[in-house]
Protein backbone atom coordinates (compact mmCIF):
# COMPACT_ATOMS: atom_id res chain seq x y z
CA UNK A 1 0.00 0.00 0.00
CA UNK A 2 1.60 3.22 -0.81
CA UNK A 3 1.83 6.27 0.95
CA UNK A 4 0.37 9.80 0.50
CA UNK A 5 0.94 12.62 3.60
CA UNK A 6 -0.86 15.66 2.75
CA UNK A 7 0.56 18.71 5.23
CA UNK A 8 -1.33 21.55 5.30
CA UNK A 9 -2.73 24.86 6.75
CA UNK A 10 -5.76 25.06 8.66
CA UNK A 11 -8.93 22.54 9.15
CA UNK A 12 -11.39 21.29 6.46
CA UNK A 13 -14.48 22.84 7.64
CA UNK A 14 -16.95 22.97 5.10
CA UNK A 15 -18.77 20.06 4.71
CA UNK A 16 -19.25 19.89 1.00
CA UNK A 17 -15.31 19.57 0.77
CA UNK A 18 -15.00 17.05 3.60
CA UNK A 19 -17.79 14.65 1.64
CA UNK A 20 -15.87 14.95 -1.92
CA UNK A 21 -12.53 13.91 0.23
CA UNK A 22 -14.14 11.21 1.70
CA UNK A 23 -15.31 10.10 -1.89
CA UNK A 24 -12.28 10.50 -3.40
CA UNK A 25 -10.56 8.18 -0.55
CA UNK A 26 -12.25 6.02 -0.49
CA UNK A 27 -11.96 5.27 -3.96
CA UNK A 28 -7.87 5.53 -4.01
CA UNK A 29 -7.80 3.35 -1.16
CA UNK A 30 -7.26 0.02 -2.81
CA UNK A 31 -4.01 1.76 -4.12
CA UNK A 32 -3.28 4.47 -1.41
CA UNK A 33 -3.50 5.41 2.14
CA UNK A 34 -4.24 9.16 2.63
CA UNK A 35 -3.04 10.96 5.80
CA UNK A 36 -3.90 14.81 6.41
CA UNK A 37 -1.35 16.76 8.73
CA UNK A 38 -3.02 19.70 9.29
CA UNK A 39 -0.85 23.24 10.59
CA UNK A 40 -2.12 25.30 12.88
CA UNK A 41 -0.01 28.24 12.54
CA UNK A 42 2.64 29.15 9.73
CA UNK A 43 5.77 28.50 12.05
CA UNK A 44 4.30 24.92 13.05
CA UNK A 45 3.75 24.58 8.66
CA UNK A 46 7.65 25.61 8.68
CA UNK A 47 8.41 22.99 10.68
CA UNK A 48 6.69 19.89 9.35
CA UNK A 49 8.00 20.69 5.97
CA UNK A 50 11.53 21.25 7.16
CA UNK A 51 11.20 17.46 8.78
CA UNK A 52 10.69 15.52 5.60
CA UNK A 53 11.25 15.42 1.92
CA UNK A 54 7.76 16.73 -0.26
CA UNK A 55 6.17 18.47 -3.01
CA UNK A 56 5.42 21.63 -2.76
CA UNK A 57 2.13 22.77 -4.38
CA UNK A 58 2.54 25.96 -6.42
CA UNK A 59 1.06 28.01 -8.69
CA UNK A 60 4.50 29.05 -10.06
CA UNK A 61 5.85 25.03 -10.22
CA UNK A 62 5.67 23.18 -12.57
CA UNK A 63 2.88 22.55 -15.07
CA UNK A 64 2.13 18.77 -16.67
CA UNK A 65 -0.70 17.15 -18.10
CA UNK A 66 -2.10 14.22 -16.59
CA UNK A 67 -0.77 11.65 -18.21
CA UNK A 68 2.95 12.81 -17.25
CA UNK A 69 1.94 13.49 -13.86
CA UNK A 70 0.69 10.31 -13.27
CA UNK A 71 4.40 8.57 -15.28
CA UNK A 72 6.03 11.55 -12.62
CA UNK A 73 4.14 10.03 -9.49
CA UNK A 74 4.70 6.21 -10.14
CA UNK A 75 8.30 7.02 -10.62
CA UNK A 76 8.10 9.13 -7.29
CA UNK A 77 6.59 6.75 -5.64
CA UNK A 78 9.39 4.08 -6.58
CA UNK A 79 12.52 6.34 -5.91
CA UNK A 80 11.05 7.44 -2.54
CA UNK A 81 9.97 3.96 -0.81
CA UNK A 82 6.44 4.09 -1.72
CA UNK A 83 5.71 6.73 0.50
CA UNK A 84 4.92 10.71 -0.60
CA UNK A 85 4.37 13.84 1.01
CA UNK A 86 2.83 17.05 -0.34
CA UNK A 87 2.71 20.45 0.85
CA UNK A 88 -0.47 23.07 0.57
CA UNK A 89 0.81 26.76 2.05
CA UNK A 90 -1.70 29.11 3.53
CA UNK A 91 -3.25 31.44 1.76
CA UNK A 92 -0.31 33.30 1.25
CA UNK A 93 1.63 29.98 0.03
CA UNK A 94 4.45 28.12 0.57
CA UNK A 95 7.47 30.54 2.41
CA UNK A 96 9.86 30.68 -0.53
CA UNK A 97 12.88 29.45 1.70
CA UNK A 98 10.81 26.35 2.16
CA UNK A 99 9.54 26.34 -1.54
CA UNK A 100 13.63 26.08 -2.17
CA UNK A 101 13.57 22.69 -0.01
CA UNK A 102 10.88 20.89 -2.04
CA UNK A 103 11.90 18.31 -3.78
CA UNK A 104 9.60 19.35 -6.81
CA UNK A 105 7.41 22.57 -7.44
CA UNK A 106 4.51 21.27 -9.25
CA UNK A 107 1.47 23.85 -10.15
CA UNK A 108 -1.91 22.78 -10.81
CA UNK A 109 -2.75 26.29 -12.48
CA UNK A 110 -1.30 29.63 -12.88
CA UNK A 111 -5.03 30.24 -11.34
CA UNK A 112 -5.18 30.80 -7.53
CA UNK A 113 -7.82 28.65 -5.45
CA UNK A 114 -8.00 28.56 -2.19
CA UNK A 115 -6.22 25.85 0.14
CA UNK A 116 -9.70 23.47 -0.07
CA UNK A 117 -10.04 23.65 -3.59
CA UNK A 118 -6.58 22.46 -4.02
CA UNK A 119 -6.85 19.65 -1.32
CA UNK A 120 -10.07 18.46 -3.88
CA UNK A 121 -7.86 19.04 -7.13
CA UNK A 122 -4.90 17.32 -5.43
CA UNK A 123 -6.94 13.50 -4.83
CA UNK A 124 -8.57 14.00 -7.83
CA UNK A 125 -5.54 13.65 -9.73
CA UNK A 126 -4.20 11.32 -7.70
CA UNK A 127 -7.26 9.01 -8.35
CA UNK A 128 -6.52 9.89 -11.90
CA UNK A 129 -2.91 9.23 -11.65
CA UNK A 130 -3.61 5.83 -10.35
CA UNK A 131 -6.43 5.02 -12.85
CA UNK A 132 -3.85 6.13 -16.08
CA UNK A 133 -1.32 4.29 -14.48
CA UNK A 134 -3.72 0.72 -14.55
CA UNK A 135 -5.15 1.58 -17.87
CA UNK A 136 -8.76 1.84 -16.52
CA UNK A 137 -11.28 3.78 -19.40
CA UNK A 138 -11.84 6.32 -16.30
CA UNK A 139 -9.31 9.12 -17.67
CA UNK A 140 -9.77 9.18 -22.32
CA UNK B 1 -26.73 42.83 -12.87
CA UNK B 2 -23.87 40.82 -14.87
CA UNK B 3 -25.26 37.32 -16.59
CA UNK B 4 -23.56 34.34 -16.81
CA UNK B 5 -24.68 31.34 -18.73
CA UNK B 6 -22.72 28.13 -18.50
CA UNK B 7 -23.55 25.73 -21.38
CA UNK B 8 -21.97 22.12 -20.14
CA UNK B 9 -23.46 18.20 -20.36
CA UNK B 10 -25.34 16.26 -17.75
CA UNK B 11 -26.53 16.59 -14.93
CA UNK B 12 -24.71 18.05 -11.60
CA UNK B 13 -25.24 14.79 -9.23
CA UNK B 14 -23.32 15.10 -6.70
CA UNK B 15 -24.57 16.55 -3.62
CA UNK B 16 -21.54 17.52 -2.09
CA UNK B 17 -20.87 19.91 -5.58
CA UNK B 18 -24.36 21.20 -5.31
CA UNK B 19 -23.89 22.56 -1.93
CA UNK B 20 -20.71 23.77 -2.83
CA UNK B 21 -21.86 25.89 -6.25
CA UNK B 22 -24.72 27.22 -4.39
CA UNK B 23 -22.64 28.77 -1.62
CA UNK B 24 -20.41 30.21 -4.56
CA UNK B 25 -23.59 31.60 -6.57
CA UNK B 26 -25.02 32.97 -3.15
CA UNK B 27 -21.79 34.81 -3.23
CA UNK B 28 -21.35 35.67 -6.82
CA UNK B 29 -25.22 37.26 -6.56
CA UNK B 30 -24.02 40.64 -5.72
CA UNK B 31 -22.65 40.78 -8.90
CA UNK B 32 -23.62 38.41 -11.49
CA UNK B 33 -26.68 36.15 -12.11
CA UNK B 34 -25.61 32.38 -12.78
CA UNK B 35 -27.63 30.23 -14.85
CA UNK B 36 -26.76 26.43 -16.05
CA UNK B 37 -28.10 24.99 -18.80
CA UNK B 38 -27.14 21.17 -19.09
CA UNK B 39 -27.45 19.17 -22.59
CA UNK B 40 -28.51 16.20 -22.44
CA UNK B 41 -26.26 14.43 -25.28
CA UNK B 42 -23.46 15.81 -27.53
CA UNK B 43 -25.55 16.81 -30.20
CA UNK B 44 -27.71 19.11 -28.07
CA UNK B 45 -23.96 20.79 -26.56
CA UNK B 46 -22.68 21.11 -30.23
CA UNK B 47 -26.56 22.75 -31.11
CA UNK B 48 -26.42 24.99 -27.83
CA UNK B 49 -22.73 26.33 -28.46
CA UNK B 50 -23.10 27.11 -31.89
CA UNK B 51 -26.07 29.39 -31.26
CA UNK B 52 -24.21 32.15 -29.41
CA UNK B 53 -20.33 33.56 -28.81
CA UNK B 54 -19.19 31.54 -26.01
CA UNK B 55 -15.65 31.10 -23.75
CA UNK B 56 -14.59 27.80 -24.12
CA UNK B 57 -12.98 25.42 -21.09
CA UNK B 58 -10.30 23.73 -22.90
CA UNK B 59 -7.04 22.15 -21.11
CA UNK B 60 -5.36 23.27 -24.67
CA UNK B 61 -6.36 26.76 -24.52
CA UNK B 62 -4.49 30.42 -23.11
CA UNK B 63 -3.61 29.50 -19.24
CA UNK B 64 -3.42 32.92 -17.29
CA UNK B 65 -3.15 33.74 -13.38
CA UNK B 66 -5.71 35.15 -11.50
CA UNK B 67 -4.88 38.45 -11.78
CA UNK B 68 -5.17 38.65 -15.42
CA UNK B 69 -7.97 36.62 -16.01
CA UNK B 70 -9.81 39.01 -13.64
CA UNK B 71 -8.81 41.63 -16.22
CA UNK B 72 -9.63 39.46 -19.09
CA UNK B 73 -12.93 38.76 -17.71
CA UNK B 74 -13.77 42.31 -16.81
CA UNK B 75 -13.14 43.78 -20.37
CA UNK B 76 -15.12 40.65 -21.90
CA UNK B 77 -17.93 41.74 -19.51
CA UNK B 78 -18.11 45.47 -20.95
CA UNK B 79 -17.51 44.28 -24.60
CA UNK B 80 -20.27 41.88 -24.61
CA UNK B 81 -23.27 43.72 -23.02
CA UNK B 82 -22.53 42.35 -19.24
CA UNK B 83 -23.23 38.89 -20.78
CA UNK B 84 -20.70 36.16 -20.90
CA UNK B 85 -21.45 32.85 -22.08
CA UNK B 86 -19.03 29.20 -20.97
CA UNK B 87 -19.16 26.20 -22.09
CA UNK B 88 -17.81 23.03 -20.76
CA UNK B 89 -17.25 20.19 -22.59
CA UNK B 90 -18.30 16.33 -21.87
CA UNK B 91 -15.44 13.55 -21.26
CA UNK B 92 -13.93 13.84 -24.74
CA UNK B 93 -13.92 17.96 -24.07
CA UNK B 94 -15.50 20.42 -26.43
CA UNK B 95 -15.54 18.92 -30.45
CA UNK B 96 -12.00 20.32 -32.35
CA UNK B 97 -14.87 21.83 -34.81
CA UNK B 98 -17.08 23.83 -32.09
CA UNK B 99 -13.52 25.24 -30.27
CA UNK B 100 -13.33 27.27 -33.55
CA UNK B 101 -15.86 28.82 -33.01
CA UNK B 102 -15.28 29.78 -29.54
CA UNK B 103 -14.41 33.57 -28.63
CA UNK B 104 -11.56 32.64 -26.33
CA UNK B 105 -10.53 29.52 -25.46
CA UNK B 106 -9.81 29.10 -21.62
CA UNK B 107 -7.77 26.93 -19.74
CA UNK B 108 -7.90 26.31 -15.47
CA UNK B 109 -5.01 24.22 -16.23
CA UNK B 110 -3.16 21.33 -18.52
CA UNK B 111 -4.50 19.14 -16.28
CA UNK B 112 -7.75 16.88 -17.23
CA UNK B 113 -10.34 17.81 -14.59
CA UNK B 114 -13.86 15.98 -13.75
CA UNK B 115 -16.66 18.24 -15.84
CA UNK B 116 -17.84 18.45 -12.33
CA UNK B 117 -14.74 19.78 -10.81
CA UNK B 118 -14.37 22.43 -13.84
CA UNK B 119 -17.98 23.63 -12.91
CA UNK B 120 -16.54 24.66 -9.17
CA UNK B 121 -13.30 26.14 -10.48
CA UNK B 122 -15.42 27.98 -12.78
CA UNK B 123 -17.73 29.94 -10.26
CA UNK B 124 -14.90 29.76 -7.39
CA UNK B 125 -12.69 31.76 -10.44
CA UNK B 126 -15.60 34.02 -11.36
CA UNK B 127 -16.24 35.15 -7.86
CA UNK B 128 -12.33 35.70 -7.33
CA UNK B 129 -12.46 37.53 -10.76
CA UNK B 130 -14.85 40.02 -8.75
CA UNK B 131 -13.39 40.32 -5.88
CA UNK B 132 -9.77 41.05 -7.36
CA UNK B 133 -11.76 44.03 -9.46
CA UNK B 134 -13.55 45.61 -6.42
CA UNK B 135 -9.89 44.96 -4.74
CA UNK B 136 -11.22 43.00 -1.73
CA UNK B 137 -8.75 41.37 0.75
CA UNK B 138 -10.40 37.83 -1.03
CA UNK B 139 -7.35 37.55 -3.78
CA UNK B 140 -3.72 38.87 -2.15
Amino acid sequence: MLKVKVITMGKCKEAWLQEALAEYEKRLSKRALISWVEAESEAQLAKLLESEPYIALDPKGELLDSLSLSSKLMRLFVEKGSRITFGIGGPDGIPPSLLEKAIWRWSLSPLTFTHQTTRLLLVEQLYRAFEIDRGSPYHK
